[in-house]
This record gives structure tokens, sequence and C-alpha cells, in this order.
């Protein structure tokens, strides 16, 4: 490998020193694992990483699929990951042990899946995506339809994928116009096109399992009438039936019926500006009227059956982002430490030999930025895979939080820990997602910078990264889209009560913050930022409260620009706080733990004045994004 | 055309209703022109921009130049580029009569390179290049070396480079290794590597007219023994004997010697991001000890020469990444009034059709960022072409000032105009190649989001847009290296005092703005910041004065942000105040000067007030990117 594309040190220093990922084996759903076990998983995703993912990097890009004669053929790079992937069992890995599963904690996985990401982010798209519509399986499927799907997804011998936006639709879900008629049998046919699906077609496995959203004829208007449908690229003979009966489940099951198709075109493939390793199809389903699905869940339920299970999705775009914003950041991190280049200002002698770069303030200042985007938004995302363990434990248990200290807000937390946990997701999922996508992007923007004219060719990957990373802000909903869920749904329409329950969290995690000198000052500035964001907030909600919605959301992306810092500077906190009581055998550790506490200095003394001019604009009443607020025209020409 | 690349009207608007560039033609050296001849040259370069640029944008990308058998080949619409262009006379325009130019004042050759660039920003390159090579051989050529080589560049017979990066060197030319030895006939032997040289080798043309920074044997270390050289592709023979005694004018001279090469070889081709459509080589001079080169100007001047000349260059890639951020405004523009998506949000029948995204606020919101840093960025580098014109008026005429009204600074300005508008221009051009760099990259990738994930595919051009801008703040001086100019050498080294005209211009420039009942709370805005930025320079200026210039310059780059809002929002409040001013006889030119109010106020709104997080860091005294300051081990890990 080129260059470290990671800091192991870092990552168990977030998993374990700050985030105290260790209690979730306290918990009855994780009770089989310990940390050595974690470390084990991460030494796996290590492994697969260096000898399977980086090496094909950058030919995987130059050498993206193409649709000929109706067919993908894909990166071989990306058949040997996926081989070394499945069967070390990571597909399966946090699945329940009913389905082979080990029941490993989400907040691993996620761990895991950075490392590799780091080293591909293109790769991982294929197997998280088949994560996501196995768990939606796994969660909303019947018995015989989780029988027939999860060991072939789990096992990586099918993938799936999620297929929700059509043409005349983009964001808007509610205008989904793909049908389904209900067949005598159970089953529907299914009929419609949808675009940007990720590794919608591809020759890594015998059969891809579609996840569609869908339109049963005569559904209601609107987002009401959307069903899940699971529609398999080829047929599945058992499930013509749709019927628990007439599965004959001791005969070999799932055989595909003489590979016979289900009616799945791929009619394009879109050449996108990075991630190319993954295409990105435009499917027809159903264009001979010979298309089957199977209903998933219930009639109707769709979106929020998809949504509930989008958490995981979204918290995976973010930690996208970071997963290249991490190598960039050591690629342009070693560049600066081997290149000679100009001399430092305060020596004496102007002509002695260059020093290298990484001497030079605005050098350190572009890597500073990058570290503390890094490893600030790692530790914000990671944060939220712990809060999704805690909620699907206690989904899954029922059990009580006696495991678990509590010290503020303990009654909603310990009578219903589960809706306590999923309100902070709700709330904090936009803003994970959109901090690793913003932030990637404006780190390995850096990045390249650091390199000069170098960063721009193709002789480095900082380019390659850059354009990958780019795709972060527009999966699974956009910036735009996430503002909108953030202030209004998860602010405005609860009237601020999970920020309430955000306060609570934050204040628990950081009273220690005053027992430090080092980290009293940052402790005011962030007690005194989060008073402003309460003002802030509170003008929305009044805004709001007067009835017009577009006008309190129209600046709705400051809003999620500014709680996205706000939640790093947390982060960055309680990383001071763990680097101030961290023990320091060595000089190694001293330094780790004093470059913690320098990046946490950079970030309050760098990012977060950013906060000022967000607040400026955010209680300012002067509007100039509505349309028509004072002409009869369009003024935007 | 698939969309509308740049706006005629609005750049009408910004030349001569707030530049008032028409002043210049009451100038001796611009006297023959009038808005009419004006009008003309914009009107021949809209007529090229659409019918040969823009066409091949897109299939010049993909169809990139190879390095093959040492020989490069570029796309036929190049060819087509330069053919036109030059037989439409614009190479030459702007050169003095003298050499068969027209002194077509700068400013309306650049607007004219605005409209090509906004059709084909890589095409541009060609010429540019050439025009800044014959500028300084115009400047600083003897007779002969004029006679030669400047009929042959300015009619696109040949055409030059700038040859100045070198691998061990980058942005510190203080470490250029390339060597020339004296010959007897008084040439030289040039020996060394150039590196990213931009249209370095191409087939366009028979001859290449290099301009090399070399040292000549025994000359002193550092920027101080640095030597500028022509150096041609092919040998150009009555140049052998380099003295005008032995050239005989009146044959047909300039004629390649049997094509003989002149040892320049191209050992490499950089593939790059963007821009692919202009090859940056790798060039090795005298390989075979056999490369020639003629001294132009005075030895051991090479540097002072060549910054002389570099105003233009750096004002060209300001306005390269206003070329790309324009047609992306307009594509992204055009996409947002057709694309209907989701519903507005005060509306009342929730299940109507859908809306065209342009009535989104979060959509306004970026196309409305998009159009500020346009149009406040093209206005502000127009702005400093119109000092680089008047400079070179009182450069070339010697006469004074009478012609011009002035209220400030009369003195100075007075009695010595060209040394006044070359402070100006001194001061300005970091900032305005900076802000056209670094908010053109901004731009265009907010253009990218406005659609969702087509912006990310081939099936538009903005992903090719955003590819093609980022090179802007790497070319011509990185951003850190601009910045560390702006902070070093224009305003600490100076005490301030460029900066003091600068206030002077803007003053001079709004005072009507109080009269106007519309733009008077932004005046007041702005003239409040402007007290902030003047503190936040005092401070500067008071850190320098302690000694430790790497402390003073290591948030340069921040100071460089905010001194790019201040005047951008100053080039705002005078398009506000001609808006006022305009006339509107039909409502298309009404909404025109709504549409300008509007913005200005965006401005003032959106992007003004981040000046207060930039001052707060500006005047905070921790040091955190100053190597060793604290500790003794290097902390970046």
């Amino acid at each position: 490998m080129a260059h470290k594309f990671f800091s192991r040190r870092n990552l168990d220093f977030t998993l374990f020193e700050v985030l105290k990922v260790n209690e979730l084996t306290q918990l009855d759903y994780f009770k089989d694992f310990d940390q050595e076990t974690f470390s084990f998983t991460l030494d796996t995703a290590t492994d697969i990483a260096e000898k399977i993912m980086h090496p094909t990097y950058v030919d995987s890009d130059k050498k993206q699929p193409e649709l000929i004669d109706g067919q993908v053929k894909v990166h071989q790079g990306a058949h040997d990951f996926l081989k070394t992937f499945s069967e070390a069992g990571l597909i399966a890995a946090p699945f329940s042990k009913e389905y082979g599963g080990m029941q490993l904690p989400k907040t691993i996985a996620a761990a895991g899946e950075f490392i590799m990401g780091c080293a591909h982010n293109s790769f991982v798209m294929y197997t998280d995506l088949t994560r996501g519509a196995a768990n939606l399986i796994y969660t909303f499927g019947t018995p015989e339809q989780k029988n027939i799907f999860l060991p072939k997804m789990l096992s990586g011998e099918w993938l799936g994928t999620m297929c929700l936006t059509e043409t005349q639709a983009g964001s808007s879900l509610s205008d989904v116009a793909t049908t389904a008629t209900p067949q005598a049998d159970g089953t529907y046919k299914i009929k419609g096109q949808k675009i940007f699906i990720s590794a919608g077609d591809h020759d890594l496995t015998d059969n891809i399992v579609h996840l569609v959203l869908a339109r049963i004829d005569g559904a209601p208007k609107g987002t009401k009438g959307i069903s899940l449908f699971i529609v398999p690229k080829k047929k599945v003979s058992q499930l013509v039936g749709q019927s628990v009966s007439r599965l004959v489940q001791d005969q070999p099951t799932n055989r595909l019926t003489d590979q016979a198709t289900n009616d799945v075109t791929s009619i394009g493939i879109y050449h996108k500006m990075g991630q190319k390793a993954t295409p990105a199809m435009h499917l027809e389903f159903g264009a001979e009227n010979n298309c089957i699905g199977y209903l998933l869940g219930e009639p109707h339920r769709g979106l929020p059956q998809m949504f509930l299970m989008m958490n995981g999705a979204r918290l995976g775009v973010g930690l996208g982002g970071i997963q290249v914003a991490s190598p960039a950041y050591y690629a342009s991190l070693q560049y600066a430490q081997e290149r000679p280049q100009g001399r430092r200002l305060d020596e004496k002698i102007a002509l002695g030999a260059p020093t290298t770069i990484i001497h030079h303030p605005d050098v350190r200042r572009m890597l500073l930025l990058q570290k503390a985007i890094v490893e600030g938004g790692l530790s914000l995302i990671l944060q939220c895979f712990k809060y999704l363990d805690l909620e699907h434990n206690f989904k899954m248990t029922g059990s009580n939080l006696n495991a678990l200290k509590t010290e503020k807000n303990p009654e909603f937390k310990i009578q219903n820990p589960k809706s306590y946990y999923n309100a902070l997701l709700e709330l904090l999922t936009p803003v994970a997602k959109t901090y690793g996508a913003e932030a990637g992007f404006v780190a390995v923007n850096q990045g390249l910078q650091v390199l000069g004219g170098y960063g721009y060719t193709e002789d480095f990957e900082l380019e390659q990264m850059l354009r990958d990373v780019r795709i972060m802000s527009l999966y699974e909903g956009t910036t735009g889209i996430q503002s909108q869920a953030l202030l209004g749904r998860q602010v405005i329409a609860n009237q601020g009560k999970s920020l309430e329950l955000w306060y609570g969290e934050v204040e628990e995690d950081i009273i220690a913050a005053k027992k430090f000198e080092n980290i009293k000052p940052y402790y005011n500035q962030f007690n005194c930022e989060i008073e402003n964001f309460k003002k802030v907030t509170a003008h929305l909600l009044e805004l709001a409260g007067k009835g017009n919605m577009e006008v309190a959301l129209a600046d709705a992306n400051l809003y999620m620009e500014a709680f996205g810092i706000l939640n790093v500077a947390w982060q960055w906190l309680k990383q001071g706080i763990e680097s101030e009581k961290g023990k320091a055998p060595t000089l190694e550790e001293a330094i780790f733990y004093d470059s913690k506490r320098e990046t946490m200095m950079f970030f309050f003394h760098y990012e977060v004045p950013k906060l000022h001019g967000l607040f400026t604009r955010l209680t300012d009443n002067m509007r100039l994004t509505i349309f028509n607020d004072k002409n009869e025209y369009e003024i935007l020409i």
C-alpha cells in the first residue's frame, strides 16, 4: 500500500475510550462479545482492505463497467472482494444468530466497514446494500421469505439492491409510479422503471434481490399508497405460490427455476464522476409483463418500512464521506512529510535547504482541518451506530436499562429505552450523514490542495478520491432533503423534544470537561454556543408556529451546518476529556493524546467560530429565497 | 447549445454601467474605441464560442491528448478554435498597433475571453498563454526578438508557453535549477526539466515558443540569480547570431531552419482530473546538449520580469473560475426551471401536481449563491482589468489624470497615476484570482447539487465543470501562495499603504449608496465590516511588527477569504447603486434591475455574515499551526 489509509489507534480510541462500545457487551443481545472478539473483526477487515481491496482501487476506476448486450461485467477486484468478504462471514455478522449471524454490534460492523471503505469506497457498496435489503426482509418478511432469501443474501450468494428512485420523482417518493398488479396466486406483476440503482446489475452473483417501491393498483395517492416488493432478477421457483404451505421445506429449496429471467432488464448504465467500480443502473421491471414481485410487509406501508431501515443506510453514506477523507488525509500527510519546498518564514538564513512543507503553517492548517473532520466525523457517526445498537438491543430483548448508568432524563430513558435511543437516532442520523458527506468533501478537497499541481493529476489518488466523495451529499437523500428532515421533522414537528434529549446526552457526557484545566475553556465556549443554538431554535419554532413552514425551513441547510459543527464539537470535547484521562506509558502514546488535544483545540478555534455567521443568518428575518415573496415575476435570471 | 452559458445583459451592465469602461476611451492609448467597437468584439467572441467552441466541450474531455512516439496530437476542436480565433485577430487585439494589434483595452479582451471560456474553458488556455508569452517578449525583448517572434505569435502561427515549475521546486521558484550556459555567439545552451507545462506540446502549430526560467552558470543563488529565456521548440535560423546586425531584415525571415529541432523533448504528459483538452507536459530541454535559448531582458532579472507580467495571467485564472461557474449556473438554473419535483410547503393541497424545483427555497438559495458569485466575481475581476488598462495607458502615454475625475487620494493619484493603479492592482490581483478560483469551485459544486443524482452523471456537463474548475486554485500560484502574497507583500510589507488606496477607491465608489433607501442598510453593514477589517489588519500588522512573520502570516488564507468577501460586497454595492439608477423602459429591464438588487441583498445576508467567524479567528492569538510551537515532536499523526 502506497500510504496509510486509516489509523487503528484512532479507531480503537474512538470505539473503546471515547464511545465505550464495550458497554454494549453488558447487554443481553451482545453478551457473547468482548473487546478481543471486536478486535479480531477489525483485524480481519484490515487484512481484506490491504490485500484485496486497495490494490484495485485505481484500476477499477479506470476500467468502469459497461452495459454490453444487456449484460454488466464488473472488475475482477469486486469478485475477489465479495468472495473474501462473504467467506469471512462479514455480511451475516451483524444479523441475528437465527439466520447464521453473530449479533455483532453494528458499531463494530461499521468500524470494520470503515476500514475497508478507506481502502476502496466503491466495493463496500455491494455488501452494504445487500445488508440493507436483507435487513428489510429480516424485519418485515414472512418466515418463507426469510428462509428463502436470507441465507442466500447473508452468505453473499445473492446480492441485494434498493430500488426507490424514478425518473419523474427523484427525491419525491410520493410520486413513485411503478405499479404492482395482484395476481391470483398472491404474487404481484411489477411494471415500471427505476433509475440510479447502485449495484443494480453485475456478474458477481447468480441472482440479484431487488427491493422495489411500487403502487398496488387502486392504492391511495401520495406516500400512503406505496408498498415494498421483493423482486428477484431471476425467478425463484418455490415462491410462485407465495404461501408457506406450498413451500416444501425439506427439498432443496431456493434454486433458480432453470435460471428463468424475471423480466428485469438493464436498459442503461450511468457513467458517473466517481465511484465507478459500482454500476448505477437504469432498470426496467416488467417490459414483457412478466415480472413477479412478492409483497414485503404490509400493503401501503412501503415508505415507513423503508425509512425504518434507512438510518443504517444514511449513516453508511456519512461514513462513506469519512472513508474517503481518511485515506486522503494520510496521503496528503505523507506528501507533506516528504515534499521539500520553500523555507520557514522565521528562519534566519533565507537560502538554506528547503524544508518539508509540513512545516508551513498553511499546510498544517489544511492537514489539521482534515484530521479534525476525519476523527471528529468518525466519532459522531460511530456514536450514532452505538445508539442504533442500543435501540436494537432494547427492541430485541425488551430488557431495561439497569445495565447502563443513567444520570439525565432518567425517567424516559429507563422506562422506554428503545424510544429514547430511537429519538436520538432520528435526530442525529441526518446530521451524521450530512456532516460525513459535506465535511468529507471539504477534507478531501484540502488534501488535494496540499499536493499542489500533483493533486490534480492521476499520479496520485487524491483526484479520484475527490470524484468519489462527491456522491455522498446526493446518496440516500441529498443534503437539502436531510436538512428538511432535521429541522422539519426532528425539531419543529416535535417542538424540540428530541433536542432536549440530545442536550441531556451532551451534558451527561461532558460534565467531566470542567475538571480539566486544558478543556475548561472549550467547555465554556461549547456551552455558550449551545445557548446560542437554543435561541436560534426557539426563533425557528416561533416562525413555524406562525404557520408558514416554507419560511421556517428556508434556511434548513444552514441550521444543519450549524448543528453538524456543534455535534462534532461535542465529540471533540469528549475526545479531549479522554485524552486528559488517558494513561500514556510511552512517548508514542503521549504524542497520540497531545495530538488529540491539539486537534480538539483546532476545531474550537477554526471551525466553531463559523457558527457566528450561521447564527446571524438564522436569526435574520429578511426572506430572500421564497418564491414570489415580493415580486410577481422570477428574479432568478 | 444545450443551455445558455453566460448573460450578455449582465456583462454589458458590469462593463458599461458598473465599471464604466467607456471612460477608457477618453484616454490617449484607447482613443480609437467606442462602445460600438467594444460590442463588436463581444459579438465576435459570442459567435466563436457558440459555433466553434462549445460543440466540442464534452468530446474534447473524453478524447484527451496522448503522448505517442514523442508527439502530442490535440482535439480537432482546438485546431478549429485556434484558426478562427487567430483569423479574427483576437490574439493580437490587445497589443500595441506597432505589432499589428488594435490597442483594445484588456478589460474588453478579458470580457471576450470570458464569453469564450464559458463555452470551453480549456481551449482559451492556448491563446491566453501565447498572449502572456508575447507580452513578455513585447516588454523585454530586443527589437530583433520582437520582430522575429511577435508577428508569428500574434497571428497564431506559433503558440507560446511559460515554463516555470520544476519537479524539486514547485511554487518555490528560488530553487529553479535549469541551467543556461553562455555560448560564444551570445546564445545560451539550456539544460533542465520543466513540469506541468500547459500547452507545452501539441500539433496546433509548427513551432512553440517556450519562455523558460533558468540560471546562467555562476549566477547568484536564490531568486536573484534567475534569468528568462526564449526557447523555441524548433530552431529559428536568424537568431543564431543573436545580434541585430546579423539579421537580414529584408529577407524572408523567421523561417524554420529545415524544421531543425531545438532539443526540446516531451518526456511525459500528465493525465489530469479536468481541463483535459489542454495537455500539461513534462518537458526536457537539452537532453542532447543542443538546446539553444535567447536571453530575454536582463540577466538575473527573470523573476521580477516574469512577475511583472503575471498579473494578467493571475486575473485570467480567476476569470477561469468564473468562466466555469457561469455555464454551471445557467445549466442548473435551466434544470431547476424544467424539473418538476415535490410540492411547495405552503401549498394547501399536498397532493397537487409537483412544482418545478426552482420554487423550493433551498434550491433558490443554491442558485442565488451561484449567481452572486458569478456576477460579483466577474465584476471584481473586470474591475482589476480596468486598473490594468489604466496603469498601461499611463505607462504608454505618460499622460496625466486630467481625463479622469478624482475625489480621494487626489495627490498621489494625479501625480503618479501609473504607480497608483499598479499598487491597487498588486493588492487586488491575488484576491481576484483566489475569489474566482475558490468561490468558482463552490458555485459549480452548488450547481451540481441542484441537479441531484443527475449532476453526478455524465448525462450533464456539471461533473465535467467541477473537474475543470478544480484546477483554478492551483494554477499560477496556489491559494496558499496568493494569500501569502496578499498579506505578506501587499499589506504587511507596505504597512497597509495599498489598503489605504483601496479604502479610498471604495469610498469614492459607494458614496452614492447612502442616497438610496434600498441600499443604505447595506452601505452601513459594509462600512461596519470595513471598520472591523481595519482592526483585524491593525492586529496583524502589530503581530508582524513583533518580528515573527510566520506567526503573522499563519492565517493568511482566512485573511484572503475575508478580503475576498469584502471586495465582492463592494462590487455588489456598486451593482446595487447602478440598479437603483438604471432606467427600465421595459418589464424585462425592470426585472433585470430587481434581480440585481435581490442578489446584492442575498450576498449581504448570506455571504457577508461569514466575516464574523473569520474575524473572530483572525484576532484570536491561540497559535495552533506553527510547528514546534509547544511540543518537541510532530503532533500531525
